[in-house]
C-alpha cells in the first residue's frame, strides 16, 4: 500500500491533542509536548545504536507558538552527532491548525541520550555518517555543541 | 532543523510499545494497534476535509506478524478515494524490531470516515486528486471497494 | 450480595465515555470502541481456552450509531466457534444514552484469536459446545465464516 | 447477536489487570480496584436517576483476596435503596484467576451517591422498587444502613 | 535549590484535576480521589517498612466538599500505628480552588496496608515511634481503631 | 489530622514509578520526568498568579542519576522571580530508592511560565516577595538568569 523506507535514525510522529493533554483554556500542557519530544528523540537514538537508551540532558527549550485541543503535533527527530557513548538528537515540533492546516513552529530541542546494556552500563555507539548537505550542517553544529557541553561539566 | 513538507492527507506515526499495551507474554494487544490505526487514519481524513470526522467502518483486518514490548509500531495513512461525504483511508502498519531494525508487515486496513459539522450533520468532502502512479492505483482500487460497499448496504 | 455465575466465555463490559475518548465535538473515537471491543473479545477467548491469546483478524466492522461523551458503551462477547488453534468471538456493542437510557446498536464484530503458550507457539483449543438455540445458531453461522476465511487465505 | 436486556440499575464490568495497575510484585493496586468500583457504582446510580451523580461516601471496605496481573476483575453493582437525593449502591468485586477460571471474592462495598443537576444542586431521586427476594433483602438491609449513617452525622 | 528533608513515612502530593478525572459537569470522579488516596497512603506504608505493601482495608470515607476540573487536590499521609504485619495510614485530602487559593477539606481516611515479601508472604513491620504531640495523638487514636477492627473480624 | 499550611507557590509532589513510565530495562523515561516537572512547576506558577499559565521555556536540564520502576520521584517547586507577565519556577527532583530510602538528586530545572487570561492574552503577575535567606538567594540568582534570557532574544 505505502512503501516503507529503509530504517535510519529519522522518526516522524503526529499526535492529535486530546482533552487530557491541555489546561482548562484548551492550551496543550508543556509537559505533554516534552514527553512526546523525549519519546520521539529516544526512538531516534535507539534506532541509531540498537541498544536501550536513557535521556542524559535537554538543551534550552523555547515554546514559540501555542497549540490547542484538536490540533496536531508533528515531531521529527534524527541523531546529529555522537560522542563515545552519547548521541545528540535534534527534535523539531510543529503544530498544525486543525481547521486551516497551517503549520507553526512550536519548539526545537537538542536532547542527549546515553546507550546502556542490560546491566545498565554505558555502551559505545557508532558515529553518525552525514550524507546530505543538511546532515553535514547538523553534524558540524552538533559537534560544536557537544564540545561546549563537555567544557561546562 | 528538519524541513516540514506541505500538508497533505499523508500521516506518519511511530510508537514504542509500552508495558500497558501488551499482554503478560509481551505481545501487543490487538486493540492498541486498532486504536492507533484509527487515530492515524482519522488524522488523514481530517487533513483532507478540514472538518471533524467520525469512523464509519473498517474493512476486514488481518494481523500478519506479532509485535512485542519495546518494538516500534510504524503507521502510514492517506486518503485513497472519497464519496460525497465519506473518505476511504488506507493504513499500513509495520513493526520494527528494536534490536535488529528489521521491519515486518503487521497489518493493512481500509477505514471509512464521514465528515461532520459542529451540529453533527454530514458535510460534503472534496474528491482526491491522485498524482503519482501509486496514488492513481490506490484511487482506482478504492473506487472499486467503495462501490462494492454500497452494494452490500 | 450479587451472585456470581459459573464462568463461561461470556463477557459483559460497561464503560462511561470520558473526555479523552472523544473528539472535540464529543463523539467517541472509533479507535476507543475498537480497543474495548478487542479487550472484551480477548477475555472471552482467554476464558474459553485458559491460555494467552493474540488477535489474528477482525471481520468487516460498521459503526451504526454515534456515541457521545457521558454515554455508556455496553459490550457483550462470547466464543462462537473454534478451529484447531483459533477461536471466533462475536462482540456486540450498544450505546446507552445517559439521559434517556435508550439503547442503540453501535456495532457488531467477529474477531479471531489464536491461543499461544509461554514460548509464543500456537496451542490447541477445545471446540465450543453450544447448548441454547442462540448458541447453536451462532455456532453454525460462525462455522460457515470460518470456512470462508480459510478459502480466502 | 447477543440480546440486550432492558436497562435497570444493574451494571456488570470485567477488566483485565494490566501492568500499570499493579505493584512490582504483580499485585493489583488497591486504588485501581477502588477506581473501578466507583465507576461501576456511579453508572448504577446514574442509570437509576438519569442525572449526573457525585460520590458522597464509601462504607468500610475490606480486600479479602489478592488479584494479580493478567487476572480479571469482575464487578457487579445495583442501587439498593434511596433517600431523598441520595442512592446507596452495592458493589461486589470478584477476581477470576486467568489460568484456572476460579473466582475469589475480592471485596464488597456500599457507596452513596447524590444526584445533581447542571448547576450542581441536589435533585430528588425515585425510590427503588425491589421485586425479587434478593432485591427486597438488599432494600431492607440498605434502609437500616441508611438510617445508621444519618444518626452518625 | 530546595532542601530535601530526611525521609519519614510522611507523603505530600498535589495533583491538578484533568478532564478525564471528572464527569461531564466538571466534578472530580470519586474513584480518581480514591485512587490517589491509595497511592499516597501506599507510599507512606512502603516508606515505613521498606517492603512492598498491599491495601487490606479502608475505613468509612466521606466526601465533604466537591472538587472541580482545574482545581488542585492536596494529599498528605503518614503511618499512624502498626500491628505485627499491618500499618494504619491516615490520609487527608484538601481541594485548593484554582482561582481563589481557598482550601476545603475534601476527605479524610484511614487505610490499612499489609507488608509482603517477594513471595507474597506477610512480613513483620516496625512499630511507629511517635514524637510530636500530633503524632502521639494519632498513635493513640489509631491504636483504638486497630483494636476495634480486630474485634469485628 | 495533618495541618494544611497557608497556600504559597510551593508545591510538593511524590510519584511511584509505574511500568508504563519506564523502558524495558526498568529505567524511568526522561519524558515522564519532564511531564511531572512541568505539571509541578505549572502549579507553582498558577498558585502565584491565580491565572492560567502556559510553559514558555525550560533552561538546560541534566539528568544526574537514574530512577527505576518502583522508586519514588519527589518534586519540589516554587516561583523564584517574576517579569511583567512571566514567572521563573525552580524545580528540584530527587529519586528515593524504594528499598533503602536513599535520596539521589535526579535533576533541577528552571521553567518560565506566562500568565494568560480566558482570551489567551498575557496578564500582569505580582512580583515575588522573598523572605527567608533561601528565597532571597533564589530571587537574586533568578533575576540574573531573567536578564540573561532577555539578552538572548
Amino acid at each position: 500500500m505505502i512503501d516503507v523506507p529503509v530504517s535510519t535514525s529519522k522518526v516522524h510522529m503526529q499526535e492529535m491533542i486530546l482533552p487530557n493533554d491541555s489546561n482548562i483554556l484548551g492550551n496543550v500542557l508543556g509537559g505533554k509536548v516534552m514527553h512526546l519530544m523525549d519519546v520521539c528523540a529516544a526512538m531516534s537514538a535507539l534506532k541509531h545504536c540498537r541498544n536501550q537508551v536513557v535521556t542524559a540532558s535537554v538543551d534550552n527549550l523555547d515554546f514559540l507558538a501555542p497549540s490547542k485541543i484538536g490540533d496536531f503535533l508533528i515531531l521529527k527527530s534524527s541523531v546529529n552527532y555522537c560522542g563515545t557513548t552519547s548521541m545528540e538528537v535534534g527534535v523539531r515540533i510543529d503544530t498544525e491548525n486543525r481547521k486551516t492546516g497551517k503549520l507553526k513552529h512550536t519548539a526545537s530541542a537538542y536532547l542527549t541520550f546515553v546507550a546502556i546494556d542490560e546491566d545498565g552500563n554505558t555502551v559505545k555507539v557508532p558515529q553518525v555518517c552525514p550524507n546530505t548537505d543538511d546532515e553535514i550542517r547538523r553534524f558540524s553544529e552538533a559537534k560544536i555543541r557537544y564540545n561546549e557541553r563537555k567544557l561546562k561539566l
